[in-house]
């Protein structure tokens, strides 16, 4: 283990108990959220609420070996402390998975290809594992316990770095032919638009994603420094230090190159949202990321371009909102989807 | 009735009995085609087979009433001669629907507006009625008895005058909330296209539609008549009677214009396609209707399309086939879906 372990302090969608033992016979489960730069593991109850979690810098260097030892080092402190034991172990990961046999197919930030994460964490400790999609675990998190609660359909579109997606029909998530389903940020909506790092081009990602914002800052930047001033001062005068947390700053304090850019922004993610609504005609779209909490405007955005394009019968009945469970909506969905594996959750 | 009542030579994916009385205690349902020129009602049994079936020309003067008439009597006709009744009715109509309240909000080849269909038919002939859309019949049907046999996970794209789509996942057909998913000619695959009669820019079916087609054939006639020779004369010298069928003769004899536009729907069909794949990750995906069976080289260009710009995960397991009912497939699977909504059935 290669980094400290924090105890959460026991957040979530509700009040907790501090960490202390659960309830006799309480059921629970451990949602685990893993990402590029950091993993986190936490207790969470049946009803959606983490009693307790813990975080650490994701050993990237170290390989699947030693990520899969610190997930199951950070599991076992959490169940010692909760006293009873867990009815399994979800995982949600940023990138493709083979759900069907727990296989991590490919995930770009960590270089992981074909790692069989179920089955070694199921050797490691000896409970159900399930692996999922991150975006996946969280519009079941949505869906049970935060924004979707109640929707038996719903989209959920996250924008971060990449572009990630949920889609819940009918209640039950769509997991597709080789549960691959929800890559929304691949749908295209430029069929002459640029490069997106998928191959294929004009991706809703690769117009609307915090790497192509950061790309086309820095190319506006760069063909008209003068315009750019203000994104390359918040960078600390380095192109290469433009990202979309710049742009936001930017547009927050009125800079008109960087509002222009999230206008553009705007304007795919209308579009992207269009089709979504128009395919799925989901009561819900939930947005959340790293790039709707950067700009919440979007939202507002994409329910005024939404409701100017879809088909009027397409959404009827359709609310835009944001997120409601923020960063532990992973943990929540994952954890939720592994008490859904117990048998006796009479499912 | 404004036609001559046509009795079906008992066709459909397989064998007939000629029409004669069904076996006692067979089940069967009245599955209707409700097209913008034709209005078929077939006998349709459980195993998918059309017994029988009536076909007369569509009284779009007489509005609903008239064809809600024509459509009792062909069933009454059909009813009669089978021996037996049916368990219901189910109608597939080319336009946006209210499904849980079987409701026609809006049939723009018929000029319906909120009609209660489902209400109207069952008061006519004393059974349950079942309203869905054309496209979404036709996916339940290739599923059940065609091209998706024994697939629970596929996207139908029926490609004619508009185009128009059903998604199954996990062996259900998809809904949507207000029962109008599915719309997948209106996913914008260009931002900067041209206007859609939806009101949007940019969707597949105002680049990909047959009358997206028959306009731009118009347009590139217009504007370079001498290279346009081959289409004018097939359209007998017509500008205005340039359609989708005219470019895909004009290409069939070898002539530029017409291939260098069918080129470009391929690459938007391509477009729209990968985009359903990443988001539904099918193990299918049937292509069907008037355009594609008048090019049927667009299936090839598509399977090697999404082949070559789709994620490779979500087309890990992809066939792309043609629909295998033809033009029985609309009456075999709202047929199979009224006979779904029997309680003899069991589901």
């Amino acid at each position: 283990m290669t980094a400290v372990l924090f105890f959460g302090s026991g957040r979530g969608s509700g009040k907790t108990n501090g960490g202390r033992g659960s309830r006799v016979g309480e059921r629970w489960a451990l949602g685990v959220d893993l990402g590029g730069t950091k993993l986190e593991v936490a207790r969470v109850n049946g009803d959606g609420k983490i009693r307790d979690s813990l975080r650490m810098a994701t050993d990237v260097d170290g390989g699947p070996a030693a990520v899969e030892a610190d997930m199951a080092r950070m599991s076992r402190a959490l169940w010692e402390k909760a006293g009873s034991p867990p009815t399994g172990i979800g995982v949600g990961v940023p990138g493709q998975i083979d759900g069907k046999l727990g296989i991590v197919r490919f995930l770009p930030n960590l270089g992981w290809r074909d790692v069989p994460l179920r089955e070694d964490l199921e050797r490691l400790l000896s409970i159900p594992a399930l692996i999922t999609n991150d975006v996946r675990a969280i519009a079941w998190g949505e869906h049970l316990h935060g924004a979707g609660r109640g929707i038996d359909d719903l989209v959920c579109l996250y924008v971060g770095t990449g572009i990630g997606g949920g889609i819940i029909s009918g209640g039950r998530l769509i997991e597709g032919c080789t549960t691959t389903a929800g890559e929304l940020g691949h749908i295209t909506i430029d069929i002459n638009g640029p490069p997106c790092t998928c191959g294929n081009r004009g991706c809703l990602e690769a117009l609307a994603g915090g790497w192509a914002i950061a790309r086309q800052a820095r190319e506006m930047v760069e063909s008209d420094p003068l315009a750019g001033e203000r994104m390359l001062s918040l960078a600390g005068g380095l192109l290469e230090g433009i990202n979309a947390e710049t742009v936001a700053k930017a547009a927050a304090s009125g800079d008109h190159l960087s509002l222009s850019l999230l206008e553009k922004v705007g304007r795919a993610l209308i579009a992207g949202c269009v089709s979504l609504v128009n395919a799925f005609n989901p009561c819900r779209l939930i947005l959340g990321g790293g790039v709707i909490e950067g700009v919440p405007d979007l939202i507002d955005k994409v329910r005024i371009g939404v409701k100017r394009s879809a088909l009027p019968a397409s959404m009827a009945n359709l609310e835009v909102v944001p997120g409601l469970l923020g960063a532990h909506a992973g943990p929540v969905g994952a954890a939720s989807l592994a008490l859904a594996l117990s048998p006796r959750d009479g499912k």
